[in-house]
């Protein structure tokens, strides 16, 4: 068995903006032509996240909503007033959405494929664009 | 060090149903006489979860309750509406939930056995039963 | 490629606590002078969690406030409730916090360090103490 590591990276132009990154990775991991193993994919990011889910235009919309209720913009967070913290971006709610959701999935690779079920697809989503992003794809097999 | 491809089913009886799966999990990975590794379990699904928690029954409804209220089931959600998609079975709050919880776990493996805490067990979430479920196991190691 | 198994104690001080433990799993993870490959870090306990994110004193107190909104202490749960459970601890609202942050994290191994962004931290948040904890690192690579 060995081990790979790869990097790719994501222009977002949005604020919040949520993408299907299924190609991406399948893409990263076939460059090493590995037929059994894993793939570790990570961002090196606190404001993005990274999931599998269904990639539905509506779906989307409604996980947008979901994180937007459960962690407001404007929550009164201490990261975002400059007596606490000296970040600027005002992007405490981005760190907190990204804790709920994840910033870091593995998959298994099976006849030199992802596994991934009908309906999966690995979403990337900006929480605090628009940014350039950095993914890592560590495969493990042989 | 070696890598190995398994999976079970699951068949779920109700629309939402927690089970304990850890025998099942322990089951699959032992079959391969593996005595040092990982084993990462997913779901090919994107409307059930999976993660690591203590299987109380108590406990399992306090957090059947507690997705119940961040995610209520009728959330005025885009994917349930036929003008945004064409799924039909009004489960946008499965996947929301699921998101929440997540669809993946990995765990150590150790003298042959999984590395579990007194008190953990991987249960299996169905957020959008009855249905049969398919949970697939890959197991690294020597 | 090779397999290594560690594990090392926190003991916390205070009923929620959260704190940065990258330089306990950088340690872990080095004695074993993997060049390239995958760490993964578990807590062996079900009212603790464990994740990656950005190790700033107001975004942690941010989080602790969004958990204790998502989850109040208080909340009625079957969980803490004698006639449904023998635990006496009151602590459902600390199971459900870390179902909600994960309990589990992967992260890749390159030229001999592990591989996070510059505000990355591997963070563990007690949800249930003073207690003290066990993190099992389980390391793959070469």
């Amino acid at each position: 068995m060995k081990v790979y590591n790869t990097s790719f990276t994501l222009s977002t132009d949005e604020r919040t903006e949520i993408s299907d990154i299924t190609k991406l990775v399948r893409d990263a991991v076939q460059q090493f032509a590995v037929t059994t193993g894993i793939a570790l994919v990570n961002t090196l990011h606190t404001t993005c996240a990274l999931f599998v889910n269904e990639y539905q235009a509506a779906l989307v919309e409604d996980l947008t909503r979901l994180v937007e209720r459960l962690v407001p913009e404007r929550g009164g967070y201490r990261h975002d007033d400059p007596r606490y913290s000296d970040c600027e971006r005002g992007n405490a709610h981005s760190h907190l959405r990204a804790a709920l959701l994840g910033r870091s999935i593995a998959v298994g690779i099976n006849d030199g494929d992802l596994v991934l079920g009908r309906f999966q697809s690995i979403i990337f989503a900006e929480m605090d664009g628009p940014r350039k992003r950095e993914v890592t794809v560590q495969v493990l097999g042989e």
